[in-house]
């Protein structure tokens, strides 16, 4: 196996952009991406998207986005997990390169949420159930994040001042990134004033909806070394892949996300690393709740201290373990297919060594966690 | 790079399955083509669907299809490029064992199509054109590959009873084989009375709304030799993935597909064959005019003398080189993302064969060619 390095990084800002389509962000990311990578030309584009055709009438991203960069004829793919797209597209690409199939790789993600068309965006984001058993009966997102909420405070106490520790937290990560979607200063006592979505979820633990597309370019170590210049090489160490049972019904406990643990422990294995060794992290927070149990399953606390560790600044900038630096999904915004792309986009820019005044200081080795509806 | 090689297939019967859902038409081919590998564990299942999404309002069937076969835990990915969803599966799973990072992958593709929830399948399939520059303005794929008939008529004189011919020839193939949805005898006559869809194409040049699912079990060249016992071993010997422009507008030439030639050459090229070696070759017959138009951007002809050949018999089974053996996309179903993996299961089938009386007697290399969209 050949060793892989990101070499390019790439961001629109993310927010609510009514005046773009899904190919013009997507096309600002990419070129944005091999800029800073210093590459023209590239051997197979990406794609990661939950839901083009519900959201905006558009699927066979491949052929459109490959066409709308000028470069018709390149090898292109789209890759979907529901919100693990983004994750899913960076795993395709470092197999090709990995492999020898492709020398070098454009990874992408991309997703328009605002400006849906026909169904609305919870219609759309609810296809990431099962439709028969969840769906169908009426619950979405919100409800079922609600569920794992109410087990975690059940078993382990978990408060609703600490969920909203999470979000203060992230949005005063997102205050220091441009890219950021909701740059504002929260407290705890406004988090839990905000309106209640579903018990116990506040609009404060929920990350919204948003349009955005992010970018990466992938190599050889080998060839990285060649396009870096003084800036440090970042190399793909581990990866690391699981499902769990898509159904809330089907799982023997609510508490943990087995799918989290699963794909982490496969990462570290192959990285020859543990959890003690990361610097800096970006995890899945599309709420509050989901943040507390994916650096529980990650290994970063032990099951049931992740709310505790979140209250006490462990997990701010300056803290134990740093944790959504970017803002995360709260404050960052969530579009869906991009969200994995703009992790490894964080993560990479903290190792450079380049991410301003949200800089981890010395920051050596990162992670990033994403996961596909209630931890499928 | 690894070695690698096709060591199952499973298939379920093309056709209309109201009384099946896509998760179960699919786990029935997930466990066919692991029975008949001999295999009981992946480390990844890969999916080919076009539109879960619009079709029957399920996206994250990486989560829903490991969950359905029992497989929780295990890695999954979906990918999409339109109707080549299914070679992408092949390709994206094709990446993971020969870079290392999997041993074992279950390769699949599924679309439930007949049941269709909210939009229709018109408007589904639709999404894979360019929604702003062509979809929105009301051409569906009959329109737009009528197109590329009428370029191809105009320049090499193609005509109607040529287009016909392909399709009696699938028919007659698709009669051999016991999965194929249209299974009846078709002559040129006939196929000319059936009803105009997008003139010059009628009914007859027009593949059908199929149900249906395919699998392949891969794995590497040295697992298969324990695995196959006296079967021969069927390796990958190439894969080429291309693009071309989404819309028929920005092409210079739409009397050939550029993205299927570009495609066909890095597979030729990676495999050190031409298609002078070829035994065996299933393509993209999603209306006759693509046969005509595949056989000749893979080289088995000359541009504006794949009509010709469809006339005169030399892509029959006991032609020169038989195409669509199986039936092809016409006679034996066209569920968009099963199609690519069904494809490689018919040339597996051929170079193992077990095709019985639509065996092409020794053959030893074949072809699949796959492509989404108008060619994109």
């Amino acid at each position: 196996m050949r060793d892989v390095a990101v070499v390019g990084v790439g961001m629109t800002e993310f927010g609510e952009m009514w005046s773009q389509s899904l190919r013009t962000i997507w096309a600002e990311a990419a070129l944005a991406a091999l800029a800073d990578a210093g590459v023209k030309k590239v051997d197979l584009i990406t794609i990661g998207s939950m839901s083009p055709g519900l959201f905006v009438g558009q699927e066979h991203l491949a052929s459109l986005l490959a066409d709308e960069l000028g470069m018709a004829g390149t090898a292109a793919s789209r890759v979907e997990s529901a919100c693990a797209s983004g994750g899913l597209a960076l795993r395709t690409g470092f197999a090709e390169v990995a492999s020898g199939l492709s020398d070098t790789v454009l990874v992408t993600g991309v997703e328009k949420m605002n400006d849906v068309d026909g169904a609305d965006a919870t219609y759309a984001l609810g296809t990431a159930a099962d439709q028969e058993w969840e769906g169908f009966h009426g619950i979405t997102f919100p409800g079922l994040y609600a569920m794992l909420a109410r087990a975690h405070m059940e078993r382990y106490g978990t408060t609703v001042e600490q969920l909203a520790a999470v979000s203060v937290k992230n949005h005063a990560n997102g205050l220091l990134n441009p890219h950021a979607q909701y740059r504002m200063k929260l407290t705890v006592e406004s988090a839990l004033q905000s309106t209640m979505v579903a018990d116990p979820l506040r609009l404060m633990d929920c990350s919204p909806v948003t349009d955005g597309a992010a970018a990466l370019v992938l190599t050889t170590v080998e060839h990285a070394k060649e396009l870096s210049g003084d800036r440090p090489i970042v190399k793909i160490t581990g990866s690391g892949l699981a499902t769990d049972t898509i159904t809330l019904a089907n799982r023997d406990d609510l508490t943990e996300l087995k799918a989290v643990r699963k794909a982490a422990d496969r990462a570290y294995a192959m990285a020859g690393r543990k959890a003690e060794d990361l610097d800096v992290v970006e995890v899945h927070d599309c709420f509050t709740i989901a943040e507390i149990m994916a650096t529980e399953a990650i290994g970063l606390f032990e099951p049931g201290k992740g709310a505790k560790a979140a209250e006490d600044g462990l997990t701010a900038i300056g803290g134990k373990i740093p944790v959504n630096t970017s803002g995360g999904l709260k404050s960052k915004g969530h579009p869906v297919g991009a969200t994995g792309v703009a992790q490894v986009a964080e993560i990479t820019t903290q190792l450079r060594g380049e991410a301003g005044e949200r800089q981890v200081a010395g920051a050596k080795v990162g992670l990033a966690q994403n996961m596909g509806g209630s931890g499928g």
